[in-house]
C-alpha cells in the first residue's frame, strides 16, 4: 500500500499558468478578485482541467475514540462522539446543515468509536473500540494505523467514484485535539506548551493537565518523527490516520481536498509526510482558534481562506468556505470577457 | 422626504439575547461557530425575529458617471461604465456570476450613466448623464442628489416587495473611487494622502496626480461636515447617492444591508449621519484593498467577513460573503439542540 500512498501526481503548473493568462482577459480589472484569482489557479492545475469544478463537494466524516480521554483531558464525556454521530446520522449537527446548503454528499463512517452503533446510512469501518490510552499504551498497532489509512483511502476513492469533484474531510472524536498537539509537538519539534489549546472549552486547570498529559506521554511513547506510521500508531486517532488515507486517495485522483480546522490540518501533515505531493491539492479553509493550528498552517505552507473564529470540526470551516470556492470557479467559466463583451482596456 | 429617512426602527436587541440564549443549546460546543454565531443574533435583532431568514438575496447595481474623469483620475476611460452595464444586462460580469450563485433577484439601475442605454432589463432611475466634474463646479445640486436618494430608496423597497430578504447593494461608474475618497476625507477630517487609492490599477504618476485634484477640489469645494445632501452634491457621485438612499430604504424595512467595499461603506457612512439606526443593520461583508477601506470601517465600527484581497465593486465582495451569512440563518434554523438530540453536557 505504501507504494500506492507514494504515486501522487504531479499538478500541472503549465495549465495554472494559462488560466491566469486568461483569467486577465475577463472583465474586471487585473487582479481585482484576489484570492478567488489564485484559488481557480489553483484548481486547474490540481484537476488539470481549464474550467475545473467543485460541485457536488463530498463530506467524509470519521468519528473514533480516544483512550486518553480517561486522562480527564476533555470538556466532555467520551459517550459524546457516539451521541454526536447519531446526531449526524439524524441530520441535525452543524455538518449535516451546512451540507445540505452547498448540495453536498454527505459520509459518516464509523472508524473507531468505542460503542456499536447500528444505523443504515451509517459506514462501519470500525478498526477497534477506540484507541489506547497513549498515556500508558500506544494508540494502536502499526496494522491498526495503515487498516485505518486504508479504509479512509478507499471511502475517499468511493465517494468520487459517485461524483465528488471536491473533498471535504471532518472529525469527531472525543479526545482528539489531544492526539492532535502530541502529533504536532513530534512533527514540529516544538515544545507542547505552545501546541495545546481548549478543544471543545476546557477550564485552565484541565488545560493544565492536559498540556502535562501530553508531556509525559510523548517522553513515554516517543515516536520517530521521520515515520508517520508511527507517530499516528503511538499518540495518533484513528479518524486521524483515515483522514490522511482519505488525503492521499483524493491527491491521488486529482481531486482538491478542502483541508478544515486543526485536526484536519494535522492529517495534512502527517498525508505530506508520507507523500509530499499531496500539498498542492490542499486547499486550507479556515483559521481555527485553536493555538495549534497556526504552527501546522506554517508547515503546510498555506494561507487559510477565512477567519471567522470556528473551533467545532466536524469539517465545519470548511463546508461554509466552499461557496467561496466554488465563486472562484464560477468566475472562471461564466464571466464575459473583454473582447467577447466589447469593452475598452486601459 | 428627510423625515421618512430619519425613521429607522430600533434593532430589538432583547430578541438578540433570546437567540444567543437559544444558539448555546444547539449540539455543538457553546461558542464554537465563532462569528457566524454573531451574525445569527444580529440578524434576529435587525429582523426582529427568532429564525430570520435572507434568501432570497436582493442586488441593486447603481451605475452613473463621473465629471471628473475629465482630470486623468482612472485607469479606464469613462466609456466603460456604459460597458460595463451593458455586460450586467447581458449576465457576463462578476455580479452576474455570484448573483446568479446565491439566487439573488438583480436588478440594474442608470441613475446617472452619461450616455443613453436602451435595454428591455435596464431600470431607467437617470437623474443627470453624469456627475459635474467637482474640481471645476459641484458634481450635482442638492436637489439632483435628494432625487438620486429617493431612487435609491425606492429601488429597495420595490426589491424587499418582491421578496427581497436582505440586499446587496453594488456600483459601477469609472471615477467613483475619486469621488468616494473625497466624502471620506470630509467625513473622516483625515488628510487625503491616507485616503486615495489605486481604484481599478492606476500607475505611480495617476496616483499622485489624483491625489492632487482631490486636495484643490476639496479647498474649492468645501462641503459641510456636518450636511450630508451638501456632501453628496459637491463632491458625491449619483449611484453613491442612491446606495445611501437603499440603505435608508432597507433599515425602514429592518432588512440587513450586505455592504460591499470601499464605495459602498463610504454610502453607508453617509447613511448614517442622516439616521445613525442604519448602522444597526449593516454587515460590512469584505475587507477592500483600497487604503480608505480601513478608515471608513473604522467610522462604521464593524469588522468584515472576508479578506480576500478583492477590489472589484458591482456588490460582489458582499455576494461572494452572502453563502457564510446564510450559514449562519441557516445553522439557528436546522440545528439540533442538546436536548432533541439526547447528548449529554460538560
Amino acid at each position: 500500500m505504501k507504494q500506492i500512498y507514494e504515486s501522487t501526481p504531479k499538478v500541472n503548473k503549465e495549465m495554472g499558468r494559462q488560466v491566469g493568462e486568461y483569467i486577465n482577459t475577463l472583465t474586471k480589472p487585473i487582479g481585482s478578485l484576489g484570492r478567488l484569482e489564485e484559488m481557480a489557479i489553483n484548481l486547474a492545475e490540481m484537476k488539470n482541467e481549464p474550467f475545473p469544478s467543485v460541485t457536488p463537494p463530498g463530506v467524509l466524516v470519521f468519528a473514533a475514540d480516544h483512550g486518553i480521554t480517561s486522562e480527564g483531558v476533555s470538556a466532555y464525556p467520551q459517550a459524546v462522539t457516539e451521541q454526536m454521530v447519531r446526531n449526524f446520522l439524524n441530520g441535525g449537527a452543524a455538518i449535516n446543515v451546512f451540507s445540505r446548503q452547498i448540495g453536498a454528499i454527505l459520509k459518516v463512517i464509523d472508524i473507531g468509536v468505542a460503542t456499536d452503533i447500528e444505523h443504515e446510512s451509517l459506514i462501519n469501518q470500525k478498526v477497534r473500540y477506540g484507541t489506547g490510552n497513549f498515556y500508558l499504551e500506544d494508540a494502536m498497532s502499526r496494522q491498526e494505523a495503515e487498516q485505518a489509512m486504508d479504509a479512509g483511502y478507499n471511502q475517499a476513492l468511493q465517494i468520487i467514484e459517485e461524483g465528488a469533484q471536491c473533498l471535504i474531510l471532518g472529525e469527531m472524536g472525543i479526545g482528539n485535539t489531544t492526539s492532535s498537539s502530541a502529533i504536532l509537538a513530534v512533527l514540529s519539534g516544538k515544545d507542547i506548551s505552545q501546541l495545546v489549546g481548549r478543544g471543545t472549552g476546557i477550564s485552565d486547570a484541565t488545560f493544565l493537565h492536559k498540556t502535562e498529559i501530553i508531556k509525559q506521554a510523548l517522553i513515554r511513547r516517543n515516536p520517530n518523527p521521520n515515520d508517520p506510521i508511527d507517530i499516528l500508531a503511538k499518540v495518533g486517532g484513528l479518524e486521524i490516520a483515515a483522514m490522511t488515507g482519505a488525503m492521499l486517495g483524493a491527491a491521488s485522483k486529482r481531486v482538491p481536498i478542502l483541508v478544515d480546522g486543526f485536526i484536519c490540518t494535522i492529517a495534512a501533515l502527517v498525508a505530506n509526510l508520507i507523500s509530499p505531493s499531496v500539498n498542492d491539492y490542499i486547499m486550507v479553509t479556515h483559521q481555527s482558534v485553536e493555538p495549534g493550528h497556526n504552527i501546522a498552517l506554517s508547515l503546510v505552507g498555506k494561507k487559510p481562506i477565512i477567519d471567522l473564529g470556528l473551533r467545532l470540526g466536524e469539517g465545519t470551516g470548511a463546508a461554509i468556505s466552499f461557496p467561496i470556492i466554488q465563486s472562484a470557479t464560477l468566475m472562471l467559466k461564466e464571466m464575459a470577457t473583454f473582447d467577447s463583451a466589447g469593452i475598452s482596456k486601459k
